[in-house]
């Protein structure tokens, strides 16, 4: 029995995990979940797994949810400290960190630092703490299992491999909804258009972020400090197709790649099974069926997110949290009609260009830089309509 | 300092190992060397690498060798005893079996059985005497390590991951030069039109395999005792650009596959270089300028050797001897004229069907086999006619 917390349990991932839970319940147990403020969903997930410490967002919303969950858990916390009990609860084994933006940050290290093995589906905790998060994770011996399918993928293809073998990580991207347009034909795109994702199921904020290619800006960042591999060597090839859920290419030429069907459950299985593996329920991939793949170059004139999230790399420590602050913030402000679809990278970049680099070694110091970032680019939105 | 024995350095395979070492000749050290007749080649070889043994078909080539060579190998052997010699000389680690069709069987054992690693390029000797050379293989302890780039690449894609995990392997094919012929069309097709191959650069006889779909046929009953996954476990798919050189289909769903440019030298250097892994000198895989990889089912109705293949996997002992006689014996006739292109699938059925099952546990039982195949398959031959 593998003893989880998942933060985030209200989110599609966090839904699809709880999913993988219900299809191994002889080999999972949730023992604490967490999530915002959906306490109606919230509160059927804990009716469901009974787990023994909650958390959401407000003590608010956990009155409400004591009114609507007959089950009672032994324990329950909001805010920044609910996430931090529930992750650091002494009978979790594994983390799954699902929650969106930066919520989590301090309940990732707080779980590492107690040993626990940490399955993460968040971007930004990476993007913003990379070298602090991993460089715990390596002192404290505990495992960072990528539930990105992309990085899921080269944790698969990578199998162990010594980094000395590896010459190229190529992340695919689907290219969004967008792709093949010319840079002119996007100023006239709307929210509700890209929210049309072609392959995946997400969230608003990660498929505006497919639709501009920062998710796979944002992934060759995380990429970085996951496998610990210079951005020079991390590739991005669009496949439409996401079946080819990324790649490895060794020192002798050879690529190793993951396929699968599209279905977050598999990478979240392969996280909670891991280093062994389960058989799931899913439809095999059939590619005589799917017919082709295709795979191209990104086109980096319609998409500069790409290229900008590449440039963030070149200061490791403070850039990609400018980076990654500007873009929620360029997002949110798109989503609301504030901004336009080609305002979002301009954001970013005048965000990059305001920035004088500064320390980012501790949680502190990156919360400051990520504030700067985020008042800087309110700011400035407001100041582009 | 590896030193390794190459069985049929004159050949396509042998020729692409020699050019392996040229280029690790501080890691690679040719002890022994072996081939058919090809004195005029074997000459130039053995000038170049200076191995301590050689071996050739007859007494007279290595005469004629004496006289071509000014370099003089320490010991030198004729025939199947040659083989023997080279393969089992006490200097040699790794043994690089890419004769073709039979000749090797006993020099592959002979090696296993003195703890040789085995690099097999060969498809008859496990054709068979798969259920003996594995067994043989397993008692001693002596990795066999395919050099097929089908097999090779499943080799890689499982690196390590137990048979426990494995649902199916999935062997690419290119679909041979008639691949999307209606299976009247194929009536017509003489010698000159089967030696075409899409991809591949290889000698006569797999060349034909290829274009009959047998080569891929072999290679499932190949596989079928490199990774022991029964023939229900092993699908074919074909794929016209040879880029995704085969697959993995793991239980969880996820597939793992192993693509890269089309140069024997890979597979080549990734048996000589196992369990490490040598940087090569081969150009990248580039998908974005491939630009699409096809997939699609094989076509049985005009490519029947496939499931002939399949059918004498029912009976693992003897059958496959039969199939892969009768197939040497039809696709000889084919390039002599004797035989038509749609004929030879019909001549190796005929001789299925009409072998009586016998023990097949020893070398000379399965020699046997063989040997009543050939002579039926043959007389039958000319009956066709």
């Amino acid at each position: 029995m593998k003893r989880i917390a998942i933060l985030g349990s209200t989110g599609s991932i966090g839904r699809s995990a709880l999913a993988v839970v219900d299809a191994h319940a002889d080999r999972l147990e949730v023992v604490g979940l967490a999530a915002g403020g959906n306490v109606a969903l919230f509160a059927e997930q804990v009716e469901r797994v009974r787990p023994r410490i909650v958390a959401l967002a407000t003590s608010d919303a956990l009155d409400r949810l004591a009114v609507q969950s007959v089950f009672k858990p032994a324990a329950s916390a909001a805010g920044s400290e609910g996430l931090v009990a529930v992750a650091t609860h002494p009978d979790v084994e594994l983390v799954l960190c699902a929650t969106s933006g930066t919520a989590a940050l301090e309940a990732v290290l707080a779980a590492i630092e107690d040993g626990k093995t940490i399955a993460l589906a968040n971007k930004e905790v990476l993007v913003m703490a990379g070298a602090i998060v991993t460089e715990a994770a390596r002192r404290r011996g505990v495992p960072l299992l990528p539930v990105d399918s992309e990085h899921n993928a080269i944790h698969q293809c990578l199998h162990g491999r010594p980094a000395s073998e590896v010459s190229r990580l190529i992340l695919t991207a689907s290219g969004g909804p967008f792709r093949g347009q010319p840079s002119d034909a996007l100023h006239e795109v709307g929210p509700e258009d890209a929210l049309r994702h072609p392959t995946w199921q997400m969230g608003p904020k990660i498929t505006i972020d497919s639709a501009t290619l920062m998710n796979k800006g944002l992934e060759v960042i995380e990429a970085r400090w996951l496998f610990g591999v210079p951005g020079s060597r991390i590739d991005v090839v669009i496949h439409p197709q996401s079946v080819v859920h990324s790649m490895v290419e060794l020192i002798d030429g050879s690529v190793i790649a993951q396929l699968g069907v599209t279905d977050m459950r598999l990478p979240i299985q392969y996280a909670f099974s891991y280093p062994d593996r389960w058989k799931a329920a899913l439809p095999s991939l059939d590619l005589a069926t799917l017919g082709r793949l295709e795979f191209q170059l990104p086109d980096h004139a319609s998409f500069p997110c790409l290229r900008l999230a590449y440039r963030a790399l070149e200061d490791e420590a403070g850039l990609p949290v400018v980076l990654n602050a500007a873009n929620e913030v360029a997002v949110a402000a798109f989503l609301d009609g504030q901004l336009g679809f080609t305002g979002i990278p301009r954001l970013i970049e005048a965000t990059m260009n305001a920035y004088r680099p500064e320390p980012a070694r501790t949680l502190q110091e990156v919360r400051r830089i990520d504030a700067w970032a985020r008042e800087y680019s309110q700011e400035r939105a407001s100041r582009l309509e």
